[in-house]
């Protein structure tokens, strides 16, 4: 119940910015808890239902993030003009999917390990369980040389940020070849999430190919189906920060 | 000697209500501790040999689950009239299997990523060593589409919970295509052992597979010797009874 | 040097009860520690060279041995007539072994998941790398089928103990279908540490095959150059001693 | 840009010597936290650009390593006259490379299990992702057999260290057959995260080759773009240290 209400609570934005701030926070921690993330990686929260500013931390670990780094950026990905700290150098992948995406409420960034094959072949991700649902409204792959040529790989700029949102598209999340992924939500909790169990997906769907029979993925109508359960993950998110509170992170 | 006689206690069902629910929830921190679930999954027991009721936490992730937090269900499911809180939703899985199992005094629904691969393919799980012995009684797989058709994968009505029955039928764990398993015992330190194990076997065999030649698995006989053993798993449940009091859990 | 005097004060047998007793209670929170055993297994150690008695753990889980639960067996795996606990049911293993072996001082018993694919295949260990040297001398694989028919899968009587010490021969360690391994060697540090890296050798050779080329493994000469050095594993011993104590295990 | 700055003053050999030996510490301790050395392995770092000494571990696990068991050694691989510890019997790994790679400012040694298959089979390492890009700049293989015959398999002479700093060349590292990898770096923050990344390519690599399929690895174009990142490692040396430093080691 306490979970449902947190969901909520996010979904209808009737959040104070102290909570925002502290799901960042807490979304930082369960994500490198989690090995979502490692010294690298990024996740951000939009300020309000169609709002066109949002919050991520300064250029560090998320593991190492405090409230006392978070820092409010345009769609631009600018900072107020009285900010003197910068964020990440990949923050555009933020600023231009809010900008394209007004569901979109939440977003992270990762280079998962698991992930990284299925962007580097062309071996669709695929649902494997429930948990993973949402891979079957489909998870593309964002090719950086179509953008941008050889590049040093990193979404660094306004117009490869825009690229990627475009192959992101309405999708839940995007393969990043030879370099990660990106994964956004209708509030944090099912942002943080759907990255956990796209990576659980990634390496459930690797070992099952490996066997060498026919796969039997989640349908249509399941996927459509699962899409319909209100609050999927309240109770995971609950798990996760209570975990990284009790580490003290 | 204390683990068979904790077995023995259990066995004949001369056990305290304070000490099943103690039971309950170290199943519950056991499970979260040998990564056999996550934030989902539950573990159920049975009041007392041929009882129509069953002890199970209320709707939070097993490794947050404290004494306070265990309800008591009949076999439909359904809490006392004075109870206010809800269980899991898919708590028909508990009900519907102790209705038609007379021997099964404790269940675990899991959703282990090991276990997710033969359960959507053909492949058979198979026992690899004496300690997963119990997969030689056969595991059956669980299709919910036979059951419900396009479904959101949860097993979340009593005939959801009557078809899974059926398929698990005298076994000691059934598959669920796209979602998990369930494993069930005739006491709570089998049912929690048994899902160990399980998990186990699945790596094990997955990756003897990978290695491209025959596989000797455990044959009938030897599988009818293991199951004499009267107490295979007391050990272990000692054990890990002490890991997660220690880890203050 | 403090790991090398360890290493000569073993071989040369100049150890104290206290001692030895000191040294299979740390080796059993090592193995668990490591991995190689979880809440089954055992370890053990002969009195003196050339002795007839070993010491052992009574029937606990390795991690929760401490000096207190410590038996001395004779070659027929009994206990003094004023002992009334009892070891492992497999405790024959360590009695036949030591029979045969003069050279023997430490046997492990363990069914660490990764060897199990080695045992039920037709596909021999060989050795990956220098730590793991001693896998080239060879690693036969015991069939408890041929002697003893269909059983419970244990080692549990003096008749089944004296076929796998035959199966064993002069090797330093046996895998056996269906169950796990037992490693030997002139020292519980050799023991210990050959116990944790035939586990990554078969790791690491079960990952080399999948790749699907010709594997280039130590050859002969290798193998017994590297049978020459002294001293192969006193520095993991140390921090593995180190790591523990400090775990407060 | 604390990193930033930690990373210019070592690029610019602008340390005092307590400084340096903190370094060879933390290195130490990462590498242990990390997995990338177990009991085994070792870390150097030069005392200053184009100096002809360097700073390496008295013969002790990496983990167990402290201020005061740091010893400097010169090229040839010997300590001052006065200095009566010995180092690593493999030494000369270090005082080799230093010896011909002068843009070399450190040096780690390990034995991580998933670069094993990589050195024993003829698959090369290449750049899955952009975290390991420097792959891309070649890791050959050091067959020990070429320059020693059969040897114990360690390179415990100065003829063998030239033979190995010959196979690695100009390249960030080195597989070595059947034991493990040299990496080098310009700094002591490139060199262990280099062995990090090294790893998880391997890792990441092996799995996507078992999908089957083509693989797209990094090009030449991305990778010498990547090079140009002044860099890419700061925040990890940050929050690795952060990491041992609290967990006391």
């Amino acid at each position: 119940m306490a979970a449902a209400a947190a969901w909520i609570t996010r979904l209808n934005g009737q959040q104070t910015r102290d909570s925002l701030i502290d799901d960042v926070v807490t979304a930082n921690h369960i994500l490198a808890a989690q090995e979502i993330v490692d010294a690298f990686g990024h996740v951000s929260v939009r300020t309000a239902p169609g709002a066109g500013k949002y919050l991520i931390s300064r250029s560090i670990a998320p593991a190492q993030v405090t409230a006392g780094d978070i820092i409010e950026l345009d769609l631009d990905s600018k900072p107020a003009a009285s900010e003197k700290r910068t964020s990440y150098r990949e923050r555009f992948i933020h600023g231009e999917i809010y900008r394209v995406r007004r569901d979109v409420m939440s977003i992270v960034h990762c280079h998962a390990p698991a992930l990284i094959p299925f962007g580097i072949t062309k071996i669709p991700l695929r649902p494997v369980y429930h948990n993973s649902f949402f891979v079957g409204e489909g998870v593309p792959v964002f090719e950086i040389r179509e953008a941008g040529g050889d590049t040093d790989m990193l979404v660094s700029t306004p117009e490869l940020g825009r690229a990627l949102a475009k192959t992101l598209g309405s999708k839940p999340a995007v393969l990043m070849r030879g370099h990660g992924a990106v994964i956004v939500g209708k509030s944090i909790i099912e942002t943080v999430a759907r990255s956990v169990y796209l990576e659980v997906n990634a390496r459930v769907q690797a070992q099952a190919m490996a066997m060498g029979q026919r796969i039997s993925y989640l349908n249509e109508g399941e996927v459509k189906k699962r899409i319909e359960d209100p609050d999927p993950y309240g109770r995971a998110w609950d798990l996760w920060k209570r975990q990284v509170t009790q580490a003290g992170r």
